[in-house]
């Protein structure tokens, strides 16, 4: 596979945004949808803060008091045995699991794609009792001239869902509440309808079975959602092997459409991978990658608040080339390039 | 309260159900729907059945073979001590999690509620890979002439979800599909329009937060649900302090739409309580049962496959009564009838 990995990467890094309160640090900014609105590119991005922490036998977790909008910081000690600090991500103690970060969504614009200009406001910040722990990993879906982001909500009394918003000028946002419940997140939502249809991939989990598959469901309004098909799972013996979930918005080729999704090993290393869906029936899969098409192997990917991480939420396809914007290590924006014949190569 | 219980309790058992193969024995018949039919009062049960098991050594446990429809008996070894045996409704084993029956949806039928002539056939037997396991738990909800028939499908390959599917005679039954993901059973969907939207209650997990609470979601069509929201969920200090979920379908009263919810405590006692919704704004909770409106006592609710257990899928609401069908220890249907006075008294 023949990467083009842009010099100027990580193209955006934490010290570039501009915290959303004096209390807390920017500790992420990875994970966007990518869309173009205005004639330019335009990213919205998971920004990840955490309470500024001048105590090192503490860990402060931040948690949305939804009557006031505020934050409470909740303050665990660190040599309590049983305060689970072995995953940067979370916190598990004996009343529940807290996350060592709280996310909302930016915007960054660019005319050329590299060189962003970033909001110095959040364009979305958790706001409900669904999004008490945050708003992660954001998708945007064009579809007739008004733009859908699904997000995923996070929060201890409702689990992991994943919730619809809209805009027409990425200033306004209008929540359409939770479309998928817990725990699913994930979800890439197909920019047209097929045969009168939309679809959407998402990824609910059994805790019973131990499953945590790939599904396809089907909507008339974007909103409710049913007919849900498992369509695939992680496999045994490949880069796949330990968790897998969807990454881009699907978009259309000659041969069908072609899911830009993430896969992680057992080892947690997390790469992009490729499915090719039918065309008019994307509950079939036609092809799907042996070899990850792109995997964690510079500094930026390999170090960071969570290391070796590739993860996308948006690509965009244009002349035969995939343009993917991706989070690295949950720390940074990061652009790579592939040609589509490369991928299908890959496909074969 | 004051509960009835009828003297002919339990009013169907095991024994009065023809398996539905002869390597085969029922287990339990539980858990049935309840609508009218025809003037009658018709039971959509679920009815276990397990291998017939000639070797003490080994536990079987059933699966169903989608391809040729037949089922697989797949043999443990009691004496491996990595098979868990000590839940009698579950195995689980270093590869995965098995119930030791699988369960199919059989009809009865009754001119006074209390006497029942049993199909000798089933209604509905499980076919697809959401249905290796088995199907259980049937819901009947009366739409426009038509009657929903909502049921939890279990399977290795695809968790717990729920199905529905629907029929005019109660002789052909059109599957309609996945409506909700894993993991999620114990759905109620209302019998009429709320305002042009369909309801459903039901009850996703999260395992990443550890919640199992009951939600309501709308539809406009049956198929597709959406606007999910967190309705209730256990509470630490009350009987229901173990899990919670939906039972009967909800029906409306001057008051709003009681619903008969089942609540387990963490010893695993499963009793009967109510919640009254409101009629116009079903995702509002005007009161919920401080005690149970029914309790197991009874030696056919205490003892059994799976004892200590009373739960409803189905009440019949008639001149101020509530006429509950229940299983009682996952092996007996039993009938009890409770003056809806005594309920709201319970809840005021």
């Amino acid at each position: 596979m023949n990467i083009f990995r842009s010099g100027k990467n990580p193209i955006i890094s934490p010290e570039n945004i501009k915290p959303s309160s004096r209390d807390l640090k920017v500790v992420g900014v990875f994970n966007c949808g990518v869309t173009k609105f205005n004639g330019e590119i335009l990213l919205l991005m998971r920004v990840a803060e955490a309470p500024i922490n001048s105590d090192p036998k503490k860990k402060l977790v931040p948690i949305l008091n939804v009557k006031t909008g505020k934050l409470i910081i909740k303050e665990l000690d660190k040599a309590d045995y049983t305060v689970d600090l072995s995953d940067s991500r979370f916190v598990k103690t004996s009343d529940g699991c807290y996350l060592t970060s709280i996310s909302h969504l930016r915007i960054a614009r660019s005319k050329n794609g590299l060189d962003f200009e970033i909001d110095k406001k959040p364009a979305m910040l958790p706001e409900n009792k669904y999004e008490r722990f945050g708003i992660e990993d954001p998708r945007v879906t064009l579809i007739d001239g008004k733009y859908y982001i699904n997000y995923s909500a996070i929060s201890d009394i409702t689990g992991v869902t994943t919730c619809l918003a809209s805009t027409i000028d990425f200033i306004t946002f209008k929540r359409h509440g939770v479309i998928f419940m817990p725990d699913n997140k994930d979800i890439a939502i197909f920019p047209e309808k097929i045969k009168g249809r939309y679809y959407a991939l998402n990824r609910p989990i059994s805790a019973e079975y131990k499953t945590a598959d790939i599904w396809i469901s089907e909507s008339n309004n974007l909103l409710c959602w049913g007919n849900h098909r498992r369509l695939m799972g992680v496999r045994e013996k490949y880069w796949d092997n330990g968790k897998i979930g969807c990454g881009a918005v699907p978009f259309r080729i000659e041969e069908g459409w072609l899911e830009i999704y993430h896969g992680a090993s057992k080892a947690n290393k997390y790469c992009l991978g490729a499915v090719l869906l039918d065309t008019i029936e994307p509950w079939r899969i036609i092809a799907r990658s042996k070899k990850p098409i792109i995997e964690p192997e510079m500094d930026y990917e390999l170090n960071g608040f969570f290391g070796n991480v590739i993860f996308s939420c948006g690509v965009l396809y244009e002349k035969g080339m995939l343009k993917i914007y991706y989070g690295a290590a949950d720390t940074y924006i990061a652009y790579a390039e592939i040609k589509l014949k490369d991928v299908l190569n890959e496909l074969k």
